[in-house]
C-alpha cells in the first residue's frame, strides 16, 4: 500500500490531483519520473552510481540506495507512471527533524538554455542561494509530542536572510524551538548533532574533501538532507544525525573540472555550522524587521504553546513544558557541562552545571544556588 | 620618470591616448583611479587592508603594498589624475613569466545592478569563468633571450577551453613553451614553481584556508597574479614563485558569509595545479579543433623560431636552440632526475637521466646510449 511520505519537507507533494512521491511500508520511496530529460537524467545518474569507481565507499553512503524504476499508480490518480524506486530516508525515524538544503549559489548549468538560466537566476537571486551559496528548500523541526513539528512554509524558508538562516540552523539543534518569536535558540543538541566524529559537520567535511577532488559530475539544484531525532537526543541517545544527497535531475558531466559551484556552497554551509559549534551560546542573533519575522512563522497555524514556562530576566520566553530559563536565556542539556559556582540548574544524570547561567531542560529540574527552578 | 609597465598582461594598457597604469624606478605602480564608485571602492579597500585585524600577516603578504593615492600625469595625456600608488609587483624581476587569473565563476556581486549583472554574466559565459570558476585574463611566458615572451592575446586567453587552460598551466612551467603548435609541454619547472613548501600551490592552499573562514569581504572580478622567473629556474636557483591578489574595484562586505564564489574558483585552480604536480609527465592533452588552436597563437606576430631542432618520432617539433626531442617528446631540465638505462640526453650539472626518454635542453647536450643527440 503506497502512501504520501510523512516527513517530506521540500519538492512536490502527493495529494488529490497532485503528483508527488510515495512510500511503501518496506522502506521504499517512489519518486515520479519527470517526463522530460530531467527524469532521464536522474535515472541515468542513479544507475551509474553503484558502478562508478570514482565514488569511494565512504561517499557512496551519502546517496540514497537505488532500486531501479517501477511503474506505479501515480499519486494524482493519473494511472500508472514510471517512478524511481529509492531508499526511504525517513525509514525507522519516528519524529525526525529535517532540513532540505539546496547547495550552490547557482542552480543552473552553463550548458542550460538561456531561458532556463534566466528563470533559475531569478530564483537564485530571490532566495538566499546567490548570497549564501545555498538555500533552505524546506524544513521541519520536531517540537514535542503535543506540539508536533515547526514547519515554516517552503517559500518563506527559501527567502530567509543570512541572519535568519543562522537562526534556523541554531533552532534546528535547539530544545527551545517552539516559539516563532523566540530568537534565542539554546543549541542544546549542537554538540551531539552537528559535532562529534559522526556528526553532521564531520559528514559535511568528508563530502567537502571529495568535492575538492572529484571531477566526475557537477550537481546543480541538488540538495543535502540533514536529519536527526530530537527525542533520541533528549534521552541522551545517539540522535542519528545524518546527511544524504538528493535530487539529481540536473547532473552534468564534470569533464575534468571540480564542481566549484557545489563546493563553494558546501563550504559556506560548513562555515555556518562550524560557527554554531564554536560559539553555541552566542545568541546575538536579532531578527531585524517585523517583515522578516513573518518568514519564520509556521505555515500550519501552530503557534507556541506555553504550557508551563517561566519568563527570564531578559524577556526571553521559553515554551517547553517544565522548562526554566536562566538570566541569559540559554537552555542546554549537554552532558559535558562541568559544575560551576554561579548558580545553574541541571538535571541530567551526568550533567553538572556550568558557569554561564546555563540550565538543563530535562524532565526533572533541580534548584540551583541562584534560586531559579 | 613614469613609464608604462613592461610586464603588464591584463587590464587597460597605457599608451598614446590610452589611460593605463604607470611605474617609476623606485618600484611603485600607479593605477589610474576609475572615476566612478569602482575607484572609490578600490581606495577604500586598500586603505582598510593594513589595519584590518581580520587579515592575518601571512595573508597580508598576498596583497600589494599600498602607498596611498597621488595626483599623477595620466598616461593618455589628459593631465593630472588621481592614481592608486601600489607596490610594483614586477620590481626586481628581469623576465618574469606571469599569469593574471580572474577568480570566481561569477564576476558580479548579488548587489550589482541588473544591467551590470547581465553584462558580466555574458562575459562569464563566453569565457572560461562559468565552467572553470576562473579565467586567464592574460599571460606572458618567457621563452628565451632571443625569442622574448609568448604572450597570447587577452581575448584569446580568456576564452580558452578546459583542455587549453590545462595546456597553458603546463606550458607556464615548461621549458619547451616556444612553439604555439606544441601541445606537449614538459612541465620542467612544475616541481620548483608549482610545488614545494614555498611554491605556488602551497601559497594557493594558504589562501584557500583563509577563504574557508574569512567573512570580511567578497572579492568579485579579483585576480591572482602568478609569477616566476624562468631564467632563475633554468639556473637551478629559486625561481621566485609568487602569487598576489590584485584588482579590488568590486569588493563587497562579507557580512558573515564566506566568499563561496572566490573559494570555489580557487579550489578549481588548485585542482588543476595539483594534477600537474601529480602527473607532470602526463601529456595526453590534445587541442581538439583548429578553431581552438587559434586561441593559442601569440598576438605579437612571433611564431616559433626553429633555429636548430630535431623532429621526434611522434611528430612533435621542438623549437628551442640546440634542443633535441626524444621518442615521447618530453623535454625536461629538472635537477632531481635520476639516471636510468634507456638512453637519455641530459646536460645540466646536477642532472642525470630518467627512464622515460626525458631529455634536458640546456646549452650543452650530451649523447646518450640511444644515439639521440
Amino acid at each position: 500500500m503506497l502512501k504520501a511520505p510523512q516527513h517530506q519537507v521540500a519538492g512536490h507533494e502527493a495529494g488529490i490531483g497532485k503528483l508527488g512521491p510515495l512510500v511503501d511500508e518496506s522502506g521504499r520511496f517512489y519518486k515520479p519520473l519527470q517526463g522530460d530529460e530531467r527524469g532521464a537524467n536522474e535515472v541515468a545518474f542513479y544507475s551509474s552510481l553503484s558502478t562508478n569507481s570514482g565514488i569511494p565507499e565512504h561517499i557512496q553512503r551519502f546517496f540514497p540506495t537505488f532500486y531501479g524504476t517501477q511503474l506505479v499508480e501515480a499519486s494524482d490518480g493519473s494511472g500508472l507512471l514510471p517512478h524511481l524506486v529509492l531508499e526511504d530516508l525517513a525509514l525507522g525515524r519516528v519524529n525526525p527533524s529535517i532540513m532540505d538544503i539546496k547547495i550552490g549559489s547557482r542552480t543552473w548549468a552553463p550548458e542550460a538554455s538561456e531561458k532556463y538560466i534566466q528563470k533559475c537566476l531569478k530564483k537564485d537571486q530571490e532566495s538566499s542561494s546567490l548570497s549564501l551559496g545555498f538555500r533552505i528548500s524546506g524544513l521541519q523541526i520536531y517540537r514535542s509530542k503535543e506540539l508536533g513539528f515547526w514547519k515554516p512554509g517552503k517559500k518563506a524558508a527559501q527567502k530567509l536572510s543570512t541572519e535568519e538562516v543562522k537562526l534556523v540552523l541554531r533552532r534546528f539543534v535547539s530544545s527551545n524551538t517552539l516559539n516563532d518569536l523566540d530568537s534565542r535558540p539554546d543549541c542544546a543538541f549542537a554538540s551531539t548533532v552537528y559535532g562529534g566524529s559522526t556528526g553532521i559537520l564531520s559528514q559535511l567535511l568528508e563530502l567537502k574533501s571529495w568535492f575538492e577532488d572529484q571531477t566526475i559530475f557537477h550537481l546543480y539544484s541538488c540538495s543535502i538532507l540533514v536529519m536527526f531525532e530530537k527525542e533520541l537526543a533528549l534521552k541522551g541517545k545517539n540522535p542519528g544525525a545524518q546527511i544524504k544527497l538528493i535530487d539529481f535531475a540536473h547532473v552534468y558531466e564534470g569533464r575534468g573540472v571540480i564542481d566549484h559551484n557545489f563546493l563553494g556552497g558546501l563550504c559556506s554551509l560548513i562555515k555556518f555550522i562550524s560557527e554554531i559549534l564554536t560559539a553555541p551560546n552566542e545568541c546575538r542573533i536579532e531578527v531585524s524587521a517585523k517583515a522578516d519575522q513573518k518568514n519564520l512563522t509556521a505555515d500550519n497555524g501552530v503557534v507556541a504553546d506555553h504550557k508551563s514556562h517561566t519568563a527570564s530576566d531578559n524577556g526571553v520566553v521559553a515554551d517547553q513544558k517544565n522548562l526554566t530559563v536562566s538570566d541569559n536565556g540559554v537552555v542546554v542539556d549537554q552532558k559535558y557541562l562541568t559544575n560551576s559556582d554561579n548558580g545553574v540548574v541541571a538535571d541530567q544524570k551526568n550533567l553538572t552545571a556550568s558557569n554561564n547561567g546555563i540550565i538543563a531542560d530535562l524532565k526533572k529540574l533541580t534548584d540551583s544556588d541562584n534560586g531559579v527552578s
